[in-house]
C-alpha cells in the first residue's frame, strides 16, 4: 500500500467535498461541509455507546440501515446534542438542505455535528449558507477543516492498494472528550472499492476496535460520535474471503491507526503523542485493557508531560486495569530502555530516559509475560494547557 | 451524637499517637508515626483493589486476618511498592522496630506506607527514629500530619455517641491517586467501643462504601491505600442488632464521610468540592455508577473550575457511565437552580449558576426519575496547578 502525498478524503474516484463559512463557530473559520459521490454509495457506521445520543447520530442510525447513502452534511459549533424533538427536526431539515443542494433524496444524506451540547442548531445560518459549498476534488481539505472544534490541524489521510485497484481516504477530528468507544470523534471515510454493506460493516468495526477505539485524550466520550465510510464501487470490486479482501482491511485499518494516532498527538493541549503497547497478556482484551488505562491515567499523562521517568505510576495503572497480571513478572519499558524487571526496579540511566520522554511521541512497552497477545494504545500527555482549554470556555 | 472541637484518633479512650520528622520525605516534616491503645483491639481493615500490592497491604492483610491488632506504624515519602522481596522484608522490619518501641510483639503491628512507587524503604532512617516518636494523648494530631504526601491540610475528626457510649476518631490522607475503591488513600480510625471483630468488619464496609468509595479525585488508584480500624473496647458494649449498633455504623459513617469530604476537597491543585447526588434511579448501583462518573469527567471538573455552566458535560458524562437512564427524563439543578428538564435545556440565570460554580461547594443534583435509589460522589475541580503538581516531581 502506498500514501498519497497531500492526500484527503476526495482522492478516491469519484468523491467531491467543500465546505464554507457558516456562522456557526463562534471563532469563526469553515464550519459547514459537504461529502459527496457522484454516484450512491454502499455505507456503513460505527456510533457512540454513550446513552445519550445527539439527534444527527439518531438520524444516521435510522438512514444507515439499509446501508445506503451518496453524501454527508458536517457542521462544527453545536453538536444538536441534548436538544430534544427540536434537534431531530433540525437534524432531519440539515439533511433535508444538503439533498437539495445536491439533487438527490434526503434519506440518503448522512448528517454529523459537533460542538456545544444543549444548543439548538442554527438551521437558520445552515440553510442561508448550504449554497456556499462549493463541491471540487480538493474540497476534501476545506471539510476536514470544517469538521474541526479544538483541533489544532486537520486530520486527512489517503492510501492506495498496492497494485492501485482501490484507494481510501478519511478525514476525522478529534481533540477533547476522546476515550475507548469512539470518544467525541467524527471520521468520515470514503473508497472508490466496490464492496458489499456486509463485509464493510464488518471490516469497519475490526479497523476501529484496533484504533479510534484504542484512543484517549481525556476519559469523556461525546453523544456525537460516529465513524462513517462510503464506498462509492467506481475501482476495484472486493470480495470477502480474498487476497483483495485482506489488502482491503489492511488498508482501511492503516488509515484508520493513521487518523487515531494524529487525534491522540493533538488531543486539548497535548504536547506529545504516548503510544503503549502490552504484550505478553494471556489475552487480547487484557492487553488492550491494560494498554489504555496505563494511556489514559492523569498521573502517567502529568508524569510524561514533565518527562518524568515515574513508572510507578504507570505499574499503578497497570494494576487497578482489570487485566490478569503478576506483580512478580511485569517488564517495563521506555522505548526499548529497561526500567523494570520482574516488577522490581531496574537500573537506567535517567537522563536518556527523560531524553525519550521529551520526544514527539513516547513508546511505552508493558510485557506481562503471561502469553502472547498484545494491543497498542495511544494517548497523550495533560498539560496545564487542557484545562486551560476545558475551564476557560464553553466548547 | 457530637462532633469534639479539635478531636482526633487519641479522642477515644486508651489511644495513644506520636509522630517524628525521619527524614524520608525529600520535603522534610513528619513523616513517622504511630497510633498506640493500652490494650489489645479487635481489627478490621479494608485494602486497595489494585493487582500491584504495597508491601505493607501485603503485610496488613496477612496480620489483620485474625481480627487482632494493638498499633499502627505509618510513614510517608516511600510508598514501599513495587520492591519486591526486600519490600516485604522491610515492612517486616518496620513492624519489628515499631513493636519493640512500644514492648509489644510484631504481629500485633499494622503498617502503612505512602509516597514514590518503586523505591526502596529507608529502613535504616525508620529505625534510627522510631525511637524519638514521642506518644501522647494529643498525638493524633502529628499522627495525621505525618501520613501527608501532597496533601495540603491534615484530615481528622472524632465523633462521640450522642449518649457518650463511645467514641470514634479518625484520619486519613488523599489528594493524588484518589478513586473509588480505596484511591491512593490511608486511614486510620479508633474506637472505644467493644465491638466484635465480624460486626466491626461489616459496619467498616458499610461506612467505606458510601464514602471513600464515593470520592474521586484523578481516577487513579494506587498499591498502597487502606482503612484501618481498632477498636479497643474501654468504653460500652456494641452488640449486632441493637439500637447501639445502629448508632455505631452512623457514626462510623458520619467519620467516613468527613474525612471523604476534605479528601475530595483537597484533591491535589483542587479549589472546590463537586458534590453530585444522583436520585430516582432504578437501582444504588445506577445511582453511585453515575454519581461517580459525573464527579470523575475531566471536562466536568475543567468546567467547575472555570465556573462555567457547561451541563451538557454532565449529561454526557451521565451518558457513558453505565447507568440505566432514559434521556428525556433526566433532570439537573445546581444548587436547586434548574438547568435540564426531561433532557432538554431549562432556561437559567447563567450569573446566578456561575456565582454556585465559584464556592467551595459545588452542588450537582441529577433526578433520573425512574425509580427511588440514590447516591452521592465528592470530586474537585481539575487546575492547572493538578498538573504542576504531578509534572514537575516525582510524587
Amino acid at each position: 500500500m502506498k500514501t498519497i502525498t497531500g492526500g484527503t478524503i476526495t482522492s478516491p474516484k469519484g468523491f467531491l467535498a467543500g465546505a464554507t463559512c457558516g456562522g456557526i463557530k463562534t471563532s469563526g473559520g469553515l464550519d459547514l461541509g459537504i461529502l459527496y459521490s457522484e454516484v450512491s454509495c454502499v455505507a456503513a457506521g460505527l456510533f457512540t455507546t454513550n446513552r445519550i445520543k445527539a439527534a444527527p447520530v439518531i438520524w444516521c442510525l435510522e438512514h444507515i440501515a439499509g446501508g445506503k447513502a451518496q453524501a454527508i452534511v458536517a457542521n462544527a459549533g453545536c453538536a444538536n446534542a441534548c436538544t430534544g424533538e427540536q434537534g431531530l427536526e433540525d437534524a432531519a431539515e440539515m439533511a433535508s438542505l444538503a439533498a437539495k443542494r445536491l439533487g438527490i433524496a434526503r434519506q440518503d444524506v448522512l448528517v454529523a455535528s459537533t460542538g456545544v451540547i444543549g444548543e439548538p442548531l442554527p438551521i437558520g445560518l445552515i440553510g442561508a449558507n448550504m449554497e456556499n459549498v462549493a463541491l471540487s476534488k480538493e474540497g476534501g481539505h476545506e471539510l476536514a477543516q470544517a469538521i474541526m472544534t479544538t483541533d489544532t490541524y486537520a486530520k486527512e489521510v489517503a492510501i492506495v492498494a498496492e497494485g492501485g485497484e482501490f484507494t481510501i481516504g478519511g478525514i476525522a477530528k478529534g481533540s477533547g472528550m476522546i476515550h475507548p468507544n469512539l470518544g467525541t470523534l467524527l471520521c468520515f471515510l470514503a473508497t472508490d472499492a466496490a464492496i458489499d454493506a456486509h463485509f464493510l460493516g464488518k471490516a469497519l468495526r475490526e479497523a476501529v476496535d484496533v484504533s479510534f477505539n484504542m484512543v484517549t485524550v481525556d476519559g469523556d466520550t461525546s453523544p456525537n460520535d460516529m465513524v462513517l465510510i462510503l464506498a462509492n464501487g467506481m475501482a476495484g470490486s472486493i470480495n470477502e474471503g480474498t487476497k483483495d479482501a485482506e489488502d482491503f482491511q489492511a488498508v482501511l485499518t492503516e488509515v484508520c491507526t493513521y487518523l487515531a494516532r494524529r487525534i491522540a498527538g493533538d488531543g486539548e493541549g497535548a504536547t506529545r503523542l504516548i503510544e503503549v503497547t502490552v504484550d505478553g497478556a494471556l489475552t487480547v482484551t487484557d492487553a488492550r485493557l491494560a494498554a489504555r488505562t496505563i494511556a489514559g491515567s492523569p498521573l502517567v499523562k502529568t508524569a510524561v508531560h514533565g518527562c518524568d521517568p515515574n513508572w510507578g505510576r504507570m505499574i499503578a495503572a497497570l494494576g487497578r486495569s482489570g487485566a490478569e497480571i503478576d506483580g512478580a513478572r511485569v517488564d517495563l519499558f521506555l522505548n526499548n530502555i529497561r526500567l523494570v524487571e520482574g516488577g522490581s526496579p531496574h537500573p537506567f540511566d535517567e537522563e536518556e530516559v527523560r531524553a525519550v520522554m521529551g520526544g514527539a511521541e513516547v513508546p511505552i512497552r508493558v510485557c506481562l509475560n503471561l502469553g502472547d497477545c498484545a494491543a497498542t494504545a495511544w494517548g497523550c500527555d495533560l498539560s496545564a494547557e487542557y484545562v486551560t482549554i476545558n475551564s476557560e470556555y464553553t466548547t
